[in-house]
């Protein structure tokens, strides 16, 4: 037999290649440094095609689990499961674990949204409403007691606002017989969320994970799977896809109920080894800094000042400023120096900035980001 | 500014790789020649950091939209809708279109899964139960005439069996109220289909788009949409995820409801550009010269035999053989000569071998499989 055909792999481009931009936004964000050396040691391993029922595949399975519980400091009551995305997860933690009620806190459109998939799905949604940028005074919403779900928004990536894991846990110790939910998308791993108080979390990876979309995280306790499993023998419909008794039979082998995003869990196994080997503390000391140092500019601007008031509520991962000029202008700018910026969600579109410090940038280049912010001349 | 850091690319292991193995798996499967080469140009556009609300993913979702179009011979009467997987597809098409009844072709282990699905969500399906390895008489099965969706697999994974399109056909004009839809899963873009006759049809990238898992692509007339829209009036719950009245109002600026795969969708329209550049008939020629081989060897084997014996239900895309030894030990052996291919599924693991023939493999390469499958000294 001839050799069969070679792959044609053009990466000479890599020579062209520099780092022309550095990505800010919200997610899809900056990737995480070391993701293309993990992309290309998947290709080698031709981790593109092989079975997900393969022993490889449970052995992917089995490392990311191990480093996500070491860097996320999750206990073995929870389980990991792989979804698509967190929109999907919103949909399967509702139809999974709310026979009628979900109780929802909203302060911005993804908390929202959560809320709506409730409606959409017959279930009764109850919520509590709170304006853009505001936190939540956590000691003093009354839950109704029959209710089963509370879902919580750690970090609303539309308006900038972090809640305090104390806060939820104030919720679980105020409504212990309730199931808590905190979705943590644009915050894991940077929030330190302590398992025993929380009973479901999930996040996507292109955030602070520095990885393109593709793929969800969602994070479970046993009495998440029994409530399912409850449902399930009521008659409830619970969805036929991903079925938390799927996730969780198919996980006792480390495997998916369906075919995953293969590639992607085991890059996502190797960030998070990457995060460890660095430290979790040390990620999230940087973090702490580039944000401190964003809004210690931010409150001495002329032109841009912080969206969230209380310093406690202002996030860390996601900051919002308020732009007294028309941000797309500030993008624009920003852009050309090689900077992508976000801009304000919904209405706040061309009234505000979003602009992400995930550990893929690194505080020099948030330093720079700073520096054009401060030195731009306003028309 | 210091130059930021470099990405740390560690490409010069592809000078110790070379194709190791051939996949001839029935997917994930052996990628296509072409991948690397989009993944590497995807990397260099940075199109694992830009947004899905952007110009550039707008561009992108059309340009895949126009070559699939190309490629399919899809008319503008279908939308282009992309989603996870098969597996979610299989619930959104139930969720969207069956208020009660779905009726299904069930001849193995997928056509099967699909039926299930319907009851999980609580609807009312029937089906005809075809033993493993058949095709149906279409003409003679009776569907219910209040059935509201008529469910076939074009091409059964788990055991070989491929349904001429035109028994499709004779079901939408036996059946012309009911709307049809058709899995294409691991036989898109082989199969003609003419969409005026088929109303929904759906596929996954691992096949044989020569692509790793996690895009899911979801083809359906506007009968479906509206169908979908009329049990959402009525109070159905139809999903909150991937609506089909959510992918419609996105599709129509070329948009997603919400964050996709962007770059799995990328390289999708790059791999059918590929393809029609080659030609459509020409790929469909090779796949059916490759499968006329495989099939004539078996027919003249002493150890193998084709599963399905009538000629006009053999798959040309997944070829199933049985085999008189252990399957695990052919599979060891090829394994070791280069060559992956797929046991038998199910029950028929150890009885049988399942031989993807997809455009990623060459026809020499096909050729060096016979030949290694023929020249083997079974103990």
């Amino acid at each position: 037999m001839e050799n069969p055909k070679k792959i044609i792999i053009d990466f000479d481009n890599r020579i062209e290649k520099s780092r022309t931009q550095i990505y800010f936004t919200p997610g899809p964000s900056q990737l995480y440094h070391t993701y293309q050396m993990h992309l290309q040691t998947a290709m080698n391993k031709h981790l593109g095609s092989i079975n997900h029922r393969s022993n490889v595949f449970r052995e992917i399975y089995e490392y990311t689990d191990t480093q996500l519980r070491l860097l996320l400091n999750i206990p073995s009551t929870h389980s990991i499961f792989f979804a698509s995305s967190a929109t999907e997860i919103w949909e399967r933690i509702l139809l999974n674990i709310v026979e009628q009620n979900s109780f929802h806190f909203v302060n911005g459109a993804f908390s929202k949204k959560f809320f709506n998939f409730s409606t959409q799905l017959k279930k009764k949604p109850s919520c509590v409403l709170m304006e853009d940028g505001k936190g939540f005074d956590m000691a003093n919403i009354d839950i109704p007691t029959d209710n089963e779900l509370i879902c919580t928004t750690q970090n609303e990536t539309s308006t900038g606002v972090q809640l305090p894991s104390e806060d939820l846990y104030l919720l679980k110790n105020r409504y212990p017989n309730q199931l808590l939910c905190t979705d943590l998308v644009s915050i894991a791993p940077y929030s330190e969320i302590d398992y025993n108080l929380v009973d479901c979390t999930f996040f996507s990876v292109q955030k602070a994970f520095g990885m393109p979309p593709g793929l969800g995280v969602l994070i479970v306790n046993n009495d998440c799977i029994e409530k399912s499993k409850g449902l399930n023998a009521k008659g409830i419909n619970i969805g036929a896809h991903n079925t938390f008794e799927a996730f969780q039979s198919n996980y006792f082998r480390f495997e998916t109920p369906s075919t995953p995003n293969i590639v992607a869990i085991y890059i996502l196994g190797k960030i998070a080894a990457d995060y460890n080997s660095i430290g979790i503390q040390q990620i999230r000391k940087e973090i702490k800094a580039k944000a401190t140092d964003l809004y210690a500019f931010a409150n001495t601007s002329e032109f841009f000042k912080p969206f969230v008031v209380e310093s406690k509520y202002q996030s860390d991962t996601i900051v919002v400023l308020d732009s007294k000029v028309d941000s797309a202008a500030v993008i624009s700018y920003l852009s050309k120096q090689g900077c992508t910026i976000g801009s304000g969600y919904g209405v706040q579109k061309n009234n505000q900035l979003r602009i992400a410090n995930f550990p893929a940038t690194s505080p020099q280049e948030m330093s720079h980001l700073i520096e054009l912010l401060s030195s731009y001349k306003f028309p």
